[in-house]
């Protein structure tokens, strides 16, 4: 009877469905869970001061001895960047990741004190592992970072693909070609459900090969007498080989600047992801020793990032990159939504300052990792699933996926879109959403606090960040009752308050006229009553005199 | 002597070089000056609480008997909307504007106190004016509000058009079709200086024709049978037209929501700038009165505006507008930079209260108002001009501008790329830059300040919105000089003060410790360095237990 019960496969995605990034997702079956990667995602508009958010755990609180294992599908951040933020608080479990994932992460703990020394086990394209109920077989799907695997899961109800993020291209630059006869060979062992990822499920059309980037860029290369500064994502290793492949060509040493991208890429090295010739890169500062024709420096910042090296090169800040006239500057990556307007403003200064300025929307010289829509109808196709699921990207992405698999021939009662937190069942028959939901409202990193962080405090820095705040301390004499001295204001991100004396010394003599009225009428005070008063009157009178609400803080002490 | 010496132009814009909006330009000849536009500008990522932005007019003080009056192109805020803050601080001076241009001025009059009475004069497509030393006259230009008109400006060195915001539509709806003939016979007056706008200068082609949106619109509003609920901008007058015939053709009835958008619509139909047959107009509460098939909400919010309409019905918090499926949700307009996350969210929440959702990305339902490179290339070579300066856009946009007169022939030496504050010499022979340079930083308007919030209030905002503050009460007894009671802590935006007990009881325990060391020593006492030593040893010790770093504020105080 038990066994009967039971004897459905439970799909908890934690993150991912509501947004691009912070991607985790539980598979239970029997109470043993198998988690498919580890992800966070960056801050919202909403979250000033946060550094990262992670997915809520609260549901695997207690479960820890049935969780069985993660797979990592590949090495990005928003794939791999939660692991030390959870894995101390669930206990080491074993993990699964391709070489350079491994390297990846590896090289990340480094950043973290306190972590446990992690054990993960290294797949390889048709690797199979067998965790628990489950059997995972790992196949390679191309993205813009080498070692990126589609999950092949054999479980006790049926097989399920997972594609992790991908992209199909035929001709990538250093990677390998879709096997698109491999994968077709995987959707022949018969597939129950596909969980395929959603980012491009709103862009019509294929998206770029790499070789088309190539062969763009290589039309700026070969133009080019100039140095040439071109940036990307640190994580764009596909891209940033590109990169080293031209200069090699055109005889162009280089210069890798930023300690993300430098990191990234003498991992790749050291696992031969990345190949670069003997006497290739050099050191920034020696940049000044070949002729401008022969230097190319590679770094960080494509995104207009305060503190990158992009940024520093811009506002002259750079040791040793000073812009000239005659330079090139290549913003290798697409701008992600909401750095517009400071990507614009990098593009300004580099035009200032006398360089050519070449970004992707002059010419086809970035490409996204994800696929479009008729790579992603041609996934389906491939996989033939019975159930379908759309997984990563903004609700908006998943519910046109899930249109695409419908116009695919998959029934619509067999497609399914679910959010963060929401349990989906899945048997051999059918797929079907429990009406219990488990936590998974964001957890907030910000510095050694993870998830101590609220709504309060968010709420608060969002006021203060409009229009300051105002604290006023006021000593009352606890035997008359009256107000000693003059009461002093802190006031910041108000008004300059040197050019505020007015305004200033009229708050102050309110102030002493609230307390005075208020205290100093013998008897018990109620000073959370006069509290509040300071609060609405000085408030109201701020308004008046500013149309501007500063927080107030009113403190009184009775000496 | 004198007058040989002066007989140039200078041409001097105070905003609009370096972005889009902020649109003001003067013209100075032998000290008289004329002004195209007073726009304001959205306040960047880097200015918390800062309402908008206006041109800086130092340059003007102590010339303002000089001033002849201002040219207003259009109706849009960043042509228009610095006229409230500027006009009182130079004092009334004539200003010419076509009707609805006029009408949106007057109106917003209305929502500033103290104002000048403004004298208008109404110009119409080949009004003439002589204004000083210039001759002026409108001519029609397609944009996307009607009464948009370039500039043909007889001046004493030569002839200079301006061309306003602008797109070429042979078929607008809601204006008369571009007059090519026209723009041919002003360019055979021989134009010595083009200023022609390059918002669309990165864009390749020809922007679409408001026919084609139409024509998309019209697909829709022939599928749906629910309410149709779409937003665009308040200002979009030939949008929201669009919007109402296709209404009136299904038999839709028409509600506008939202204040800007209702206040534009009521001033466009009284100048007859928008048609609406009678009894098409609705109350919004009344939409419940007829069936979903006969209703469309025109309404604010598409950017994902806090308080405008559509966020309010995303949020469940209209009084009457409560989503249903069978709801179709139209966003006809593009999305600002900068506000694409908010939309995403937007519209996800749309689709999950199970509306369909159609936006511009998914097909041609809105269109810029700004000519792209086909356009742009085309009117310099209607007007033909010697001298060529690109104005209204990012620097980026002007410096793609300037290569595009290039590839029409205009030579490299007379075409002129300027940035804010830089002064423009025009003769009939040359154009060129002063050495001079006039203020041009921009002043952030906040409530009632004008120009009052600067850096250091800007950088608090921006440090409080990060990490919050930390207020130290301490009180000292000036007989002893040791601290009286435990210090009053106020703390907001840093952490969970109820969860933090312990971190505030350490915090006490080292203020007392480092107060009594330094005042307790018997003799006179450095307050300030007192202070200072609060701030840094709390500081790092705060840093130390969280790794933030809130701004600590330490107040002293003997008695």
């Amino acid at each position: 009877m038990k066994k009967t019960q039971q004897s459905h496969l439970r799909i908890i995605p934690l993150g991912g469905q509501e947004e691009v990034g912070l991607n985790m997702t539980l598979f239970e079956y029997e109470r043993k869970i198998l988690i498919v990667d580890m992800g966070f995602g960056f801050p919202g508009e909403d979250m000033p001061g946060i550094d990262c958010i992670i997915p809520n755990i609260s549901y695997l609180k207690g479960k820890e001895k049935n969780i069985l294992g993660v797979v990592l599908t590949h090495g990005h951040y928003d794939h791999i960047g939660a692991i030390p933020y959870i894995i101390p608080r669930i206990g080491p479990i074993p993990m699964y990741a391709s070489r350079l994932t491994k390297g990846m992460i590896l090289k990340r703990q480094e950043d973290f004190a306190n972590q446990p020394k992690l054990n993960i086990e290294e797949l390889k394209d048709g690797s199979n592992v067998r965790v628990g109920p489950f059997q995972i077989e790992f196949f390679r799907l191309n993205h813009n970072i080498p070692d990126n695997f589609g999950l092949f899961i054999k479980t006790p109800v049926g097989n399920i693909v997972h594609t992790s993020d991908f992209k199909f291209d035929e001709s990538p630059v250093n990677d390998i070609p879709t096997d698109f006869g491999k994968l077709k060979r995987i959707g022949q062992r018969g597939i129950l459900l596909l969980m395929s990822e959603s980012t491009g499920a709103e862009e019509e059309g294929h998206s770029l090969s790499e070789e088309t980037i190539f062969k763009n860029l290589d039309k700026i290369f070969e133009k080019v007498r100039g140095r040439i500064i071109a940036a990307s994502f640190a994580s764009m290793i596909n891209r940033i080989q590109q990169l080293i492949i031209l200069s090699e060509k055109y005889k162009r040493k280089v210069a890798i600047e930023g300690y993300s991208m430098k990191t990234n890429v003498e991992i790749a090295q050291n696992l031969k992801r990345i190949k670069v010739q003997k006497g290739t890169f050099i050191k920034t500062k020696d940049i000044g020793k070949f002729p401008d024709s022969k230097i190319t420096v590679i770094c960080t910042g494509a995104q207009g990032e305060g503190r990158a090296v992009f940024m520093r090169i811009a506002n002259r800040e750079h040791k040793f990159i000073h812009l000239k006239k005659g330079d090139t500057v290549i913003f290798s990556s697409s701008v992600v939504p909401g750095n517009e307007r400071t990507v614009q403003v990098l593009k300004d200064e580099f035009h200032r300052q006398g360089a050519k300025v070449f970004h992707y929307r002059m010419m086809d010289i970035h490409a996204s990792g994800h696929a479009k829509q008729e790579e992603l109808k041609k996934m389906i196709r491939l996989m033939k699933p019975k159930f379908f699921l759309p997984v990563y990207g903004y609700y908006s992405m998943l519910v046109r996926h899930a249109e695409l698999a419908e116009e695919e021939g998959i029934r619509r009662e067999n497609i399914l879109v679910a959010e963060n937190g929401q349990v989906i069942k899945l048997t051999p028959k059918r797929i079907s959403l429990e009406k219990e939901k488990v936590p998974s409202n964001y957890v907030m990193v910000d510095g050694l606090g993870i998830g101590d962080v609220g709504e309060v405090v968010l709420r608060d820095r969002q006021v203060l960040s409009q229009d300051g705040m105002f604290v006023i301390v006021t000593i009352v004499d606890r035997q008359t009752g009256k107000v000693r001295s003059s009461p002093d204001i802190i006031s910041r991100g108000f008004v300059y308050l040197r050019e505020s004396k007015e305004l200033l010394k009229e708050t102050r003599k309110q102030v002493i006229a609230i307390v005075n009225r208020a205290a100093g009428s013998g008897g018990a005070v109620n000073w959370s009553y006069v509290k509040d008063e300071l609060r609405n009157k000085i408030g109201k009178f701020l308004f008046s005199k500013t149309k501007r609400r500063p927080m107030i803080l009113p403190v009184v002490i009775e000496v």
